[in-house]
Formats: C-alpha cells, sequence, structure tokens
C-alpha cells in the first residue's frame, strides 16, 4: 500500500549501456564487481533527505515551486507521509543509505523539548522502514542553521545559551543516529563563521567549537557509538566565512583541539570549488593527511558563486575522484552521499528519479574509470618513477641531515640539477584512455 | 657622490595633510607618537628591493618596459649600481628597512658556488651601505621560483637533488641575513605545490617540505640567529595550487611538523584576496593563532585572477588591518614590508618615489585611525557586551561539563534563547568616523 | 497618529563630522549647497520598499529572523500598516524617495486581476501618503521573478502566457508608476536568462525580450510617460545566466531592437562587482554609451559571490562614482536608490535607520570628494594633456584617412613612439587627497 | 632533408580507440565522414606558432624553461630553423592549418621598416613551405601587446603615433596573410582596454579602436581579401580590462561602429571562462547574434585566474560547443586553433606532439559524440516541445500586438499559466549517454 506519487515509475533497474530508457541505470549495477567488490559495495550511495524531500524550490529570489502531497510540513501526519515517499524513493532506487538532518523529518516546534520529542517518534518510524525494507542510514546531523536562533552561530554563538541548545541538539541527533545504526554522524557549521569580523572575537570562537567538538567526541565514547564523526568543510555560504573553510583548515583545526585521531571529514565537490580547490584536490588532501572519510557527491557550477548542489555529471572529474578515493583504499564507513538537488524548474516526480539515476550512472562509470587506471598501473607507475630518486639510501639520509652537511656535498660535487620533464599532456592523454 | 638615477628629487619630507607637493608626505610623519610610540616604530616600513630594482616591468604578454642604467641585470658591476640607486631610494623616502632575495641582489651565475661567492659580495657592499646610512634589512630570502631548476619545486622537487640545491641555497641567505642583521627570515614557496594533480605526490611533498622547515629552525638555533623564521602563505600563482595556501592551512602544516612555536607567518593583502580571504580575515586569523610575524602591505585589485602587489590606496581597509595588529601588541620584529610594484606604465623615476610616499601615507592614515578606535574604545566596548554571556561562571562551567549535564538544563529551564541583533551597520557606521 | 514602530527614534538630523551620535548624519547636509546644486538634488536618495519592509530576513540556508508587526504579508491590513512604517522611516531620513516592486506593496493574490485590483488600491494609499508627505516615487518595478509562475522567465519564458502575464502586469505597474508622478520605470530581468543553455532557445527568448522592451516604450508613449526607461544589468543569480549582463551587454541588446535612444540603465554596484567590474567602470561605460539612468548604491562584499546587497560604507569607491557621474552633469531624472538591505542579524528597528544614515553619510562624503576633484580639476587636467595628441589636426586627419596613407606616413618619417608614463600611482595618490 | 628535433618522432596516424600508442590519434581519424563531411573537413585543425615555437615557458614568476635550437629568437636564421621545425610538427599530426603574429615569426627589429622586411623575407618562406607540404594559413594576426610601445595600447593609445605604427603593421599583417592564402585575419587587443580608468578617456578610446577596425575593413575591401575579419575577445589580463570583453560587448561595439555585418568572432574557451562565462555560452551566444567566426579550443583551468591556455581535455565539455558549432551549420571559413602551450615543465619534443594529439582527440570525441546527438534529435526536439507554444498563430499576434490588448486578454480568460517542468537533469542524462 503505497502513496501514489511516484505512481507510474518501476523500480530502477540496471539495462545497460546501449539503452535508451531514462528511467534506467545504464552504468551501475549493483552486483557488478570491480577490484574484488560490488559496485554497490564501493560506492555506497545515500540519498540526501533534505534537499529531495524538504527544500521546495525556493531561491534567494523566488519562493516555492514545487507541489507536494506533504506541503505544508508543519505537521506530524505530513512528515510521515513524507517519510513514507522517501523511502518510496530510496527503493525506486535501490539506494542502500539516506540521511537526514532532524529539521528534514520532523516540523520545527519552537522548543527543544518538543523537538525532541517529534524527533523522537520519527526515528522510530524510521526505524520500522529500515527494518522493511533493508535501508540504512549513513549519517544523521543536527540542522543548526536554519532557524532564527541559530542565526549567529551554534557552538560559535555570543550567547552561552545557544551553545547549550546546540549541545542538546546534537546529543539527541547522536542519540537518534546510533538508534537507527548510522554509521556516520556529520557536523556542517553553516553559521559557525561570522558575517563580519568587526562584531566578531573569533580567538574565542574557535575555542567554543573546538570545544563542542570535543564533547561530540566524549559523548560518542560515552554511548558506544561506533559510527564516524565526520566535519564537512565549507568556506562561506551561507555565512561571509565558515571556520570549517576546506579540508587543510579543517586539520589545523583538529589538530589544534587534539581531534586529528578522532574525527575525519566528509568532503563535497561543491564546497571544495567554493573554496578555490578542485574535488579531487580536497580528496587528496584529506587522504594525504589521513583525515577522508565519506563524500557528497554533488557539483557545484564553477561559475556561480554560491552552492548549486547539483547532480554530477561530469564523468572525467568524477572518475579522478573515486581514483583518489580508491587508492586510499576505499570507504569503510563512509559513501557517496548526493548532497544534491534537482533544479527548481524540475517540477516532476520523475525529474526527481532521473536525476539521482543519472548521478548514479555517472559515478559508476568514474568508478570503473578509476578501477581500470589503478589496475593498469600507468598513473602511479609514472609516480614512482618521477619520485624515484628519494627511494636511494643517499635522499634518506640527506632528510636526516642538516644544512651544513647538504651545502658541503653540494659544493663538493657541484650539484646542479637539470629539470625533467612533468609529462603532464601525457598523463592527461592517459587518464582520457579511461574516461 | 649619488647616482642621478633620482636627480632633481629630494628627500621627501613631512608637510601636512594640506600640502598638494605630490613629492611630500602628508600623513607620515616618522616622530609622531600614536598610542606611545613614534609612526616609525609602529610602522617599521620596509621596501623590496624586487619589485622596485629587479622586475623590468614584464607580464605575461610583454616584455621589458623599464630603462635603468642597471640593466641588464647580469654583471656585478651593475648590480652594485644598483644598490646604489636603491639605498639612493631608502634615503629620499626615509625608510629604516629593505628586503631581498638573493636573485634580486646578484646576477644569477648558474651554479651554487658561484651564486654564493656573488652573494656575499653583495652582502659585504650592502653591510657598508647600512652602516653608513642607517637603514637596516627587515627580511632576507631565497628565490627559489624563477630559475628553471625550481620548475617542480625546491623542497618539494621530485628530484632530491634540488632539495639539496635549496639546501644550500636557503643556508646562504640565512648567513647571509644574520651577517647584515636582519631582522626576519623569510620563506615562499611559489613553486611548492603542483601544477597538476595527476602526477604529483601530495603526500611525499608536505613532509619534505616539513622536512626542510625543520632543518630552517635546527640552523637558525645552531648560528644563534635571532630573527624569527617566516612562511608566507599564497594560495596559486604561479603553481595551480601552493601548500601555504593561507594563514589557516599554514598553521595546519606548522602543526602537523611541530613548528607552531617556532615559524611565524608573513602575510600579504594580495595573497589573502587570492584566497578568497580579506587581509584583515588573515591578520585575525594569524593573530587568534599566536602566528602573526609580519606583512606585506600591498593590495591585490579584487577583480583581477592574478597577484597584482599594487600599493595600497583604500585607507578604510588598511586601517581595520591595523587595528587587528594594534589589538594584538602591534610589531615586535616584524615590520611592514612593500612587496609592491609600480605599474608596468609607471615608467620614470619619480613614480617608483610617488608611489612608495602614497604607500606610506596611506599607512600612517590607517594607523592612526586603528589608533584611534582603538583609543576610543568603543569596537572593543560593543564585543565585550556581546560575548559577555561567556564570562559568567555557568558559561564557563558548562564548558567543561558534557552534553548530558547540558541536556537536563536544557529540558529542566526549557532554554529557548532569543537572538540578539548583531549590529553591524551601527559598527560600520561608528568606523566610517575614524577613517 | 503614528505606529510605533520607531518609536524613540528622532527624525535624522546634520550634526557635522564631530558628532557621535550614531543617529544623526555627520556628512549628508541635504540643503548645502556643492557645485551650484544642494545635496538632496544631488543625490536624490531613495529606499526600496522591498529590503527594508518586505524581506524577512531569510537566506538561502535559513528562514525569517525579523519580528516585524506586518508579518505575515498575505492580508491587505498589514499591508497598510506597512506602508504606514514605511513612510515613517522616509520622513525620519528626509529621503525624497522611494522605489517599489508591486508585489513589495500588495499580497500575491494568485490571479492577475485580483493582483491588479490591489495593486491599485495601494496605489491610492501611496497617493494619500505622498501627498502628505512630500516624498516622491523615484521609481517603480514589476517583481516578475519571485512567484513560481515566472520560474522559467516572465518575457523569455518558453510559455507564451506567462508573456502575456508579464505585459498585462507591467501595464499595471507602468499605470501605478505615473498616477503617483514616478521619475524613471525600471526592468530587472532576474529570470530573464537560463538555468541551462540544453533546454533554452537563446535566439528565440532575446527576440521576445526584445519585443517585450518595445512594447514597454510603445506603452510609454501611448499614455503620455514622461519618466526614463531604465533596464537594470545583473549578469547572474538567481539564474546562472541573465541576458542583461552588464551596461556593455545591454547597450548591444538594446540596439540590437532599435532602443539606443528610448532606454538607459539602472546600474548597482553589487551587480557591477558579480559581472567581474567596478562599479566606476559599469558608470563610465554607460556615460560612455549615453545610457546612464539612475543607480542602486549598494556594495558587494567582493568575496561573496551572490548579491550582498550592502549599504555602501567606502567612501573612496563611492568618491570615484560620483566623479564619473557628475562628470556626466549629475542625475536628471535619476538618483541614488539602495537597493541594500541590513544584514539578516540586524533586527532592530534602529538597525534600519542607522544603516541608511550610514550609507547616506557615505554617499555625501562620496559626493563632496567628487566635486572637490572636480573643481580642483587635477584628474582632468592629466587627462587632457595624455591625450593632448589627438588634439592635432595631423591625428585628427589621420583618422578620416586609411591604412596605405598612414603606412606611407610611418616609412616616410620612420615613426617610432616612445612611450610616456601612465602616472597611475601619482593619480592615485592625488585622489587620494580627497577621499 | 630535416632538422632532428622531432627525431624518432613518427608521422602520427589514426590506430582506433583500443590502442595504447601514446603518440597514435585514437579518435581523430580526418578522413573518416560524420554528417556527410570528413572529420579534417569539420575540424579544420590549425596550429598556433607562439605557444608551440616562440613562448620559452616563462610565467610571471619565472623565465625559460625550454631549451630549444631556434633559441635566442633574435635572428632571421634561428627564425628559418623555427620555421622548419614547426612545419614538421605541422605535418608530424597531419594539421591542414597553422596561425601566427608577424612577432611569432620574425626578429622584433624595433622600428616598422626593418619589421616589415624581415616579415615579407618569412611569408616568402611560408609560402614555399606551403606550397611544399599543401599546408594552409587560417588567419594571421599582429603582436600589438608584447613589445613596450604598445604598454598603453595600440588603436587606443594616448599617443596617435602608436596608432598609426598599429595601422602600418596590421596592413603588413594583412598583407602577408592575403599573400599565404590566409583564410581569416584576427585582432586580439590585449592592450585595448585599460590598467585604470583614473588615467582613461573610455569614449575617445572606443572611438579610436572602433575607427581602427573600420580601417581594417576598408583595407580588405580595397585589396580584395576574402577571409573573415574576427575580433578575438576576452575580459582581462593583461589589462585590468579589455573593450573586447566578451561576445555580447563585442557585439554592441560592432553595431555601435557599423560593423555587425563585416566583422565576426573568434572565439576562445579560456577566454570565455574569464568573461564568467561556459564556453558553449559564447558559442551560443555567437550563433544567436548571427557573429561566429572560428574557435580557438583551448582550455582554461576554471579555478586560476588567468588565461592557463590549456589542451582541451574534458569531452562532455568540448561536445557541447561542437554541438552549438553544428546547429550552425559548422565551420566555413573558420576552424579549430589550439591557441595551446603545453605545461612549462613539459620540457621534450614529445610533449609538444602528444599535447596537440590529445587535443585534436579529444575535438574528434566532442564532435562525433555532437554529430550523434543532433542525428539522434533528442535535444532538438525536447526544445522545440517546450517553445512550441510560441508557433501558434495567437503567440505570433501577441508579438505584434500591444500592452492593451494583451491585457484585456489576460482579464478576459483570466490567463494564469502553470509552469512545466524543465526537465534539467533529464537532459543532461540524455547528453552523457553520448559522451
Ligand atoms: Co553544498
Ligand atoms: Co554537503
Ligand atoms: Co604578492
Ligand atoms: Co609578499
Ligand atoms: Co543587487
Ligand atoms: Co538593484
Ligand atoms: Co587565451
Ligand atoms: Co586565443
Amino acid at each position: 500500500m503505497s502513496t501514489d506519487f511516484f505512481k507510474g515509475i518501476e523500480k530502477a533497474t540496471y539495462e545497460g549501456p546501449d539503452s535508451t530508457n531514462p528511467m534506467a541505470f545504464h552504468h551501475y549495477n549493483p552486483e557488478e564487481v570491480v577490484m574484488g567488490k560490488t559496485m554497490a559495495e564501493h560506492l555506497r550511495f545515500a540519498i540526501a533527505y533534505w534537499h529531495s524531500f524538504a527544500w521546495e524550490g525556493g531561491d534567494p529570489f523566488g519562493g516555492q515551486t514545487f507541489e507536494r502531497p506533504w506541503y505544508p510540513q508543519d505537521d506530524m501526519a505530513r512528515a510521515k507521509l513524507k517519510a513514507d515517499v522517501a523511502f518510496e524513493m530510496f527503493e525506486i532506487l535501490g539506494a542502500p543509505f539516506y540521511c537526514w538532518h532532524d529539521a528534514d523529518v520532523r516540523p520545527e516546534q519552537g522548543n527543544f523539548a518538543d523537538n525532541l520529542s517529534t524527533l523522537n517518534e520519527m526515528v522510530d518510524y524510521f526505524g520500522e522502514k529500515q527494518e522493511a525494507t533493508g535501508i540504512n542510514l549513513l549519517w544523521g546531523t543536527a540542522n543548526m542553521f536554519s532557524h532564527r536562533r541559530w542565526m549567529s552561530g551554534a557552538s560559535t554563538n555570543p550567547d552561552p545559551d545557544v551553545f547549550a541548545f546546540a549541545a542538546a541538539t546534537v546529543k539527541s541527533c547522536m542519540d537518534a543516529t546510533m538508534k537507527l545504526g548510522g554509521q556516520n554522524y556529520v557536523l556542517w557549521g553553516g553559521r559557525e563563521g561570522y558575517e563580519t569580523l568587526i562584531n566578531t572575537d573569533m580567538g574565542a570562537e574557535l575555542d567554543h567549537m573546538g570545544r563542542f567538538l570535543n564533547m561530540v567526541v566524549e559523548y560518542k565514547h560515552k554511548i558506544g557509538f561506533k559510527g564516524q564523526i565526520l566535519v564537512e568543510p565549507k568556506p562561506q555560504e551561507p555565512s561571509k566565512h565558515q571556520y570549517d573553510y576546506d579540508a587543510a583548515t579543517c586539520f589545523g583545526f583538529l589538530q589544534k583541539y587534539g581531534l586529528e585521531n578522532e574525527v575525519k571529514l566528509n568532503l563535497e565537490q561543491g564546497h571544495a570549488i567554493l573554496a578555490g580547490h578542485s574535488f579531487e584536490h580536497e580528496i587528496a588532501t584529506a587522504t594525504a593527511l589521513g583525515v577522508l572519510g565519506s563524500i557528497d557527491m554533488n557539483r557545484n557550477d564553477y561559475q556561480s558563486g554560491w552552492d548549486t548542489d547539483q547532480f554530477p555529471n561530469n564523468v572525467p572529474e568524477v572518475a579522478l575522484c573515486y581514483y583518489h578515493i580508491l587508492k586510499d583504499g576505499g570507504f569503510t564507513q563512509g559513501g557517496t552521499n548526493f548532497d544534491a538537488k534537482i533544479r527548481r524548474q524540475s517540477l516532476d516526480a520523475e525529474d526527481l528519479i532521473a536525476a539521482h539515476i543519472g548521478g548514479m550512472d555517472v559515478c559508476a562509470r568514474g568508478l570503473k574509470a578509476a578501477a581500470a587506471m589503478i589496475e593498469d598501473g600507468g598513473l602511479e607507475d609514472a609516480l614512482k618513477e618521477r619520485y624515484a630518486g628519494w627511494e636511494t639510501p643517499e635522499a634518506k639520509a640527506m632528510l636526516d641531515s642538516d644544512f651544513d652537511t647538504i651545502t658541503q656535498r653540494v659544493l663538493a660535487d657541484n650539484v646542479n640539477p637539470a629539470p625533467r620533464s612533468g609529462r603532464q599532456e601525457i598523463l592527461e592523454n592517459y587518464i582520457n584512455r579511461f574516461v
């Protein structure tokens, strides 16, 4: 007995690359084995509750465009209808995971106690649905940026009572995540930053945020939550500046507050781009620093200065991302979340399904190309050859020595290294054989 | 017995704000006391040797526009003529400091031994000039980005011999800086990054760069150099990505390699802007993290995607920068360097002098406005009031507690904080009373 | 008998630069004469109804932060209360003009006939208020971007019925503007562009937009409206690309559709910046092309990729804008509108007033600096000298000749021009004497 | 009897997509027929002389990295050696066309007469080589931006003698282009703009530039040159602002000076991106306005703020560009030029060849995908359906009517259009079937 929101839309199946059916997978074949694991195990797709079900199509210059039977979203009955539709979509797509903010799933009640009670009611409802469908929670998170109470920050708010409200809120969401078997808990600090420095005590705010994140970790251990704690970097928007700017900045923050072994990152392509980085840069940085946790695989328009949260559609870019993820050993508890929304002009239920199918197919193509490059080994061989000098005992000894010793050798041997080609275009051509 | 490069240009003197003499100071009055120190002591102006004397006016689409008697710069006699002219300019401007790269002051010889010998000869020549004029060295640095040997990095080069050449080079520049009584030694890693990730082992390169910087610190202590070791962040250009991206990224790097108490930052406005930050953001970040060392007070055009290194000319912006510097206690060993170049169409000796006078005047206005705001106390009072809640014992106790304790209070007291105005426009208006 | 929304806030008066009263003018002295006109006559300030009264503090990641007695804005009684408060604010500020969109002033009714009827009722109400206060309408405009019917464009919509709805809407707003004595009618095409080219027929859309704008002009003449028709350029946001990208693009569009003598531009600083231009660039472009109509003097954050619509607060920038406006002869029917909103954290009535006072003061300082530069004549003299060669008969004759004639002279005379300094820094220093 | 610069590199041949030979074509098969024409006829590849042979590997922070037997480039014998190598490369690649600036092919002599004489000598040399190889000139152009005489502009220079020098220079290059059978003549105005508005008379400069371009057209007709006259837009770099900002701006300029039927555009992807546009936007704009002439198919890094001029390597992007070109009927006299340079770390002759092979293959894949989409018709059908309403007689009549007539219908019929989905994601998925 389903809602009829997706009436006429069948469960999406794999039909192969030659199919012209827009509602079928052409590349994502969940059971297909790539480098020893199924594609489903590699990609670990998750659907974001907020964009697909809570966002109503508004933008800064216009309001709601969608018309959904669960609007207005201020009522528990409609919250459950929304959940019904959401799980129908997860099943149509064959998505193994989903993600939520508290504010996506229960109506805002205006105070903590009532928010807690409605959240818990919805968690029970989700629990039943997870049980019935086998769909699992990739991560939960608290929305501490939409309600006006958060306008000046959550843990970084000038008002300690807001810190308190945030603490209680995160506790409630961690509890809910644990109850639903969530594999990660995510924090995105959309208001943890500033609108202007002239009214901001940055040092104090960083210390409060550092203490808050330590409380999260302490609470995780107290309750025995086994999931990863993840921070999601984004440089700005909604704030002028957010403290979790990018992967490297977050790593500095984690170290300063003693958390670099406790907290990892949930990286998003759109946020990478807003910070002036490619997504593979952020992924490579996080893997170099040992803090890659999970990804939000939704692109930004390179030329829009705000977060467009579009479904991925550029296979060459996606392939490079999975290349770095596979080199890092692939996901363990993390996965590929679509923090993506259909365009506000994409009004129909069909658009919602097709957008996800397209995104999943693009990821599947990217994964397969990445795996093929790894199996072929061309890039890795070129890297090894380029850095081979560092494998010599002399080079290793040099690293353990000092300026005087090195200078003596430079003078004695007239060390005068000749540059060697970086071969960038040849390697780019190589990659184009796979994508 | 001077060169006649600046023929007809007198030593610049302070004539006050009503003067219309374009070759006089209207605001920078070195002996004027502001907040207990002279303006000269506060600002500690330095002139960059490279832009004013070594850069020939080229850009990516055109070559030399300037015509100087010390061109071509491939000869020691002309290198000394260049030094003569440079010190004449420092005296005309009454600048207490200057800065150099090795490559600015001696011709490139193509091998380390000869570079060392010509560098040392120039250091002796500078020593005499410093003695004669009382002008001092703010900092020295090694140019490890212009010659083709550095094209793939210095300490991060895939070839360990380039690391060796870099080590010898930095040693030689640290020795020279110490000999000249330099108050800081700076490292800017223009090629310490990558052009493309596909041929780059980021983890190895970071480790090499971290070890290199540790060698710098070890060598500093070995030779008893008392100056600050400073890293200058810049996000990109010439590389696609430079590892010393911005203040927060550098801080993460310093911590990872155990250097956060040994190394500080030399921040530049132009680089802040390229990284997507305001200059006061970078300064406030560095002061919050305890790593502000010195500044390069040269602006970028906000709308050009490359480093334009222009002289500062916007007093309101400059005032906010000095506000944060004064709040941090002001410069100790650092200072205000102009890493600035006149436009390539500004051909005349007069342009070179006037540009520096204008920049020094803008800084002087900024400093005085900042000091006036600090003395008035309006901004600081507003900040204290906004964060006053955090001074209560309850708030402090909360920080030492945990999620369970806090949640109990939120529930028990129905904590439901009401937002309070951030008063941004009122504070902006306040600032406009001073600039 | 006033509302008490601004209770305790007096009419703002001019107290001079030394006043520390945050609710008084320090620079804007309406009756003070500058270059032969009062400041009020020069600046012609207008207040935007939408940002100050219709916008509720939302952004893409959060909802309403303000609490106003005229919320929710779905009712005619509250629409009139909003108008009462608005006119109280105009009087407190001594603003001679205001501006509106239809959607700001009347509740959306969901169909054209009811929108028309409520608009007309509000126009009558405004008419009485204008009469009573002496405050006038700078311009009216139609909001054809917020309601979902406009999601794919107004005149450029794929559905001709939307074009029809737009035509009726603009007619109703032009009628209302004329009835209220408005001095301009503005069109901003926030959805006249595309989200993606792959579903867009750009040629057809441009033709429809061109025909629509011709209808506007035809209707203006038919009804005898004497105001200026103005288009407001903006490059993107909300759309990925808007056809009225910047001043130069609009000029090309106007020429293509034969409108360059009928339509002028309303330029906004924030939109200039989003298009990669300085505001003085846009103003100088429009004056060079003869299409400057009016301005929206609200800045963008240079480093936020969306339209922040902040009040101006940088006097040096503002001065250069008025310099170009004064050189063009100053405003005739246009004026200085603040298309500016207080930050969403600026919750209080006092913030609303203070923000406008600060903006008006900054404009007053800019105007006075611009006037002083014009009266001093230094910039204009430098310009004349730089281009003096073009005033010779030989140069004028050359422009009337051809490549063969010119080449003969180049060869015969061995024409080999030597570059002359552009003196940028000296001119920048000159400007800093005035700001 | 060849130079041995490319020793060991054979003529590149088509080996098909499964080949792993990095020096062979995998997709570009010149004789393969696509939509009725060979790939060679469709793509009309051209090689840029400057990047591959004249650029020495410098960037703003470093000098020459390449070592070539024709350096230093100040001698006619080496200029001919350079030409020999260039034609060897054109033959290895099987490129039917090449392009040059005068300054690429002859050493700068410092005066017009000598520049003319060496240019003409090189033109004769090229003429023989074209004859011998069958390789043709796609376009010639004059470099009026590198030498210091151009620092303040060519036709827009404040000094009319520079205008004269520019006129003589362009005449000489048009003569040379005609003599070599060039199919187009291009103007890129890298210094036709300003560094700062404060020393610039924009109106006068635009008029001079407009007159200059009219002289170009007059001279074309006088000498009977049958090629296209093309302007290449670029928004900035080297100048802060260039007047030929983008396609729409150029179209406005052409109209203002009566040239819209005489001059077309040479569009470059890198320049599109610097202007904030996608390349397909610029192409679609030019085709909508009827001024598409030719393209430079070299990409920019989206995240570097300067022109990186890299070889294309993203097939999905390239496919959309050719889709718009094919919809416009394909190239007539224009073609696909690579205004692309290998990275400065790509030192070897092999890099130069491989980079072009990769670029040509990417274009071939893009072209074939574009052709397949056109033949399938899915995008065009969706477009037709979306705009079908405009094909009705009622819609056409509405365009010929007026606001009163339309408003009567809106009221009479209660026109209240319901939005329809834009189907963006479904169309994006469709495209991904082809790329
Ligand atoms: Co996002
Ligand atoms: Co995300
Ligand atoms: Co710089
Ligand atoms: Co610097
Ligand atoms: Co705006
Ligand atoms: Co506006
Ligand atoms: Co280019
Ligand atoms: Co080009």
